[in-house]
């Protein structure tokens, strides 16, 4: 399998987006035509995959949402992620995990092997030998990584920006990002090894993505958590790559927020779905075009 | 439910024990008699319930290895707790969530409602907004929380010893997690939001638990990862409360390692087991009554 950086490359310039759309299921919210349980989840994804394949070139499934609906819940997350695949996307496994090394190898198995995902998050907390793991697993798969190094809430500063010997913890988890991407840099020059940087942060981002040249972050923020275009475009580097920003619920049930509630209102979600993905890959081609 | 740190301090006393045996399936160190696939897992768990039920007061299901069996695999986790709750044992998940406040909510729903366990371990990266979640379920279901501090693995150091201001931020996030835990303090006047702290660094344990009175460790890192009796001493608070220490492959696999090998050997793997926590609850018993 071709690197995941070099995948990532590829689909970005072939559809001309940045965008990733989070499948986060919020069974409250999903419209009352699916019916209910684990079933409706998958056909609500399906339908969403169908309605944003043109516009977003990744999906990221938060599992949280799955997996507060048991074990029937994980195999929606399967099923979502081999679906989504077979549909062209690349998929990002929100998982977040993180764990001394015998374990996090399990956990490189579960969410590289046994779930089908091409890339996951993954939390730095436990420094190199906690992450080795996940760096085999997908040198091995040809899949990357996301590693968490500043947090798109507002308590992230509380530990990420705790000052560390005249940096922020955050600049010094980038120097170590960095790092541990070397091995994986593919043709594009661009490392499977990448970082969640939340846009909610756009200064903090800025130094980031100076620590981190030719890393691939990933930007959540956008949308319900108040991110805009303008704050995205400094996670890019000049050429327009480098990046790519996430929206959930402001995409997946845009239909329900401003403006488009009062545009097309429940009765057409999916043309809110639709073009709440449109408009969000044209503002961020647009806010990157100077650089 | 009566709180946590209440159940467990209870539970200390009634069976004199501080073990947690860890149970992280390894499909390929199963006994032949129970066959293979998630079925064997769950039979082999139930029988280490049985021969540990006399020394042990909770088990600790690392989830990474159910989910390297897929769906099944999570279902095996969701009964292996129902078990050990069945037979008397508390449950801590080991699942090492954080995430953003959202997801943290739908992870405290997934692990302290939807999966049966009575308390969790969870990563403090994302700071304060991340952990209440948490909080606020384990404040209804008379959940507990473990709070990674200082976990177990060598690279540890690369972060969590970081200096932040004059002090290691293990000691830092020792200082957070006291404050989180104050209103889940019980009448044993235990809080039910405890600490990760590995037993391989018994300096930086005692750093920590001078600055956590009245919580209680969940101690990893006893046997296979090399530490003793005397490492662990150190977690304790005089009386002989505010720790439990965790040990996995040495009990849950104790034939396969000395002494126990020599002693039993692969056929009398139940007799290893049994005896393996036997000793390990002496041990760490003896250790503690000079405190």
């Amino acid at each position: 399998m071709k690197p995941f950086a070099d995948r990532l490359v590829e689909i970005v310039r072939e559809k001309a987006s940045r965008v990733v759309v989070g499948l986060d299921p919020r069974p409250e919210s999903i419209p009352a035509e699916f019916g209910t349980g684990p079933r409706a989840v998958l056909d609500f994804n399906a339908e969403i995959l169908r309605l944003v394949r043109e516009h977003a070139v990744a999906v990221k499934p938060q599992i949280a949402f799955y997996e507060r609906l048991g074990p029937p819940g994980l195999e929606v997350y399967a099923e979502t992620c081999r679906r989504a695949r077979d549909a062209g996307f690349l998929v990002i496994g929100d998982v977040k995990r993180g764990d001394v090394p015998e374990t996090a190898k399990a956990y490189a198995e579960a969410h590289l092997e046994t779930f089908p995902a091409d890339a996951i998050t993954v939390n730095p907390y436990f420094g190199r030998d906690g992450i080795d793991p996940f760096l085999a697993t997908a040198k091995k798969r040809g899949a990357g990584l996301f590693v968490l190094v500043k947090t798109s809430n507002p308590s992230s500063k509380e530990i990420q920006d705790l000052d560390v010997g005249g940096k922020p913890l955050h600049v010094k988890v980038a120097e170590m990002t960095f790092e541990w991407g070397a091995e994986l840099v593919g043709a594009s020059g661009y490392s499977s090894v990448g970082a969640v940087v939340g846009a909610t942060h756009p200064a903090e981002a800025a130094r980031i993505r100076a620590a981190m040249p030719m890393r691939i972050f990933l930007v959540p923020g956008y949308g319900a958590q108040g991110a805009t275009a303008a704050d995205v475009a400094v996670c890019f580097e000049p050429g327009g790559l480098g990046a790519v920003v996430n929206a959930s619920r402001s995409v997946v049930f845009a239909w329900e927020r401003k403006p488009w509630s009062e545009r097309f209102g429940a009765a057409r979600w999916r043309e809110a779905v639709a073009e709440s993905a449109r408009v969000m890959k044209e503002e961020i081609n647009a806010a990157i075009i100077p650089r």
